[in-house]
């Protein structure tokens, strides 16, 4: 659903403030040029502050973007148009799994998701300019920010901290097979595991351990695509 | 779920009978080793005599399977053990939609999907020799082919007939978004469509024009990766 706003994101200046290659191809799939940056956030928000994941994942994704953002806007160079923040968890009742610290933990998180659904959350947090608008029939929360301490670029008619964030979330429900030991340890072997929210990775051979999902697929990789084309259409549309 | 019989599988003669890049793409993502071999199966079966669309995608897969396990097993080289066939269709309602015809047919089907539902189904059929058994625990359809009218080749136990075929199938539903005319058209100008049953690729441009789906995504794209595990799972383990 990009085509109709394609012409216009060409003459964009796109940056996924991500340095996950799974995100980079997502985003390149669907068409869109872009550059990624990763951001310096150190992503250490204490979960339990958040009364749900939604609210935590939304915030991180914010705080990559922004992050970004200053990294980009403050050095008097060619400003970004769009900035693209994201953050993925995995969540099972009251519990917020992330990377498994090591293979004792990614064998606990698989033995809790076996043969039970988890919610897999991403937020998602656009930021422009802060002359830019989102349209009102999204129904994201944006959230301007114009008051600036930092001094503005020499070519940008806005400083670093004239903004707009755009935040956003999807969940998608996923239904794991019944795993035995035999199977968490020798896939927990293969390495896979390690660098993802949940353990596993539903693109690669974690793939066979997913009996269903509802919700966006692209959403348990990293990126909720449908979502991120309907927000960004409804930005840009003419 | 396949790593406790990876062992097996790699002396295995592994041929999927599909030239499809996309399938290929799937069977190596979860770490199965094969050699593709395409059909000369002609996929002119008359839908309507079939009572279902699931009826359909599984003969279309068997037939596929036992044409390249005729190639392969009567001309006296290394004999297959394991043929994989496939079969993908959308449907909604009672129609049957398969690859677009030209560019007006992708238009047409894109227009029906439009903020409706549809149901994708794969059909699986999986051809080894007749000395193999599937598992008890298996709920897909077993059929023997031992009376055969071909002469057995000279290295093998077995003639070219003497095989058994697993069918199964995997239905998912996708939830389309409302696509405008123009959405729809600069959809099709892409090119995407025209070599995907239901005109559109999930894991491609289409991605955005999707909602959500409820089931296994990859069974969209075209092979039920965890449905096959589980079948090889049972067929294999000791």
């Amino acid at each position: 659903m990009l085509e109709p706003i394609r012409h216009i994101l060409q003459r964009q200046r796109v940056v996924l403030a991500s340095a996950s290659e799974r995100r980079q191809r997502l985003l390149s799939s669907i068409g869109v040029e872009f550059e990624s940056i990763s951001s310096n956030f150190l992503e250490n928000l204490p979960k339990e502050s958040f009364s749900h994941p939604i609210e935590y994942v939304k915030e991180n994704a914010k705080q990559k973007a922004i992050d970004v953002w200053r990294q980009l806007a403050g050095n008097g160079g060619h400003r970004p148009d769009l900035i693209i923040g994201c953050d993925t968890v995995v969540t099972l009742d009251d519990d917020i799994y992330e990377k498994p610290k090591d293979t004792e933990d990614a064998i606990r998180i698989l033995s809790r998701l076996s043969a039970h659904k988890h919610v897999v959350y991403t937020g998602v947090a656009l930021v422009t300019h802060g002359t830019n608008q989102s349209s009102s029939s999204s129904v994201a929360d944006t959230v301007c920010a114009s008051a600036s301490s930092h001094a503005s670029s020499g070519d940008s008619d806005d400083g670093p901290e004239d903004y707009v964030v755009t935040t956003f979330h999807e969940g998608t429900d996923v239904y794991m097979t019944e795993l035995s030991d035999q199977m968490i340890k020798s896939y927990v072997s293969t390495g896979e595991p390690m660098d993802k929210a949940g353990a596993y990775g539903i693109q690669g051979i974690g793939a066979t351990l997913v009996e269903s999902i509802r919700g966006d697929y692209f959403n348990v990789v990293g990126l909720p695509l449908h979502r991120l084309s309907k927000e960004l259409y409804h930005m840009y549309v003419e």
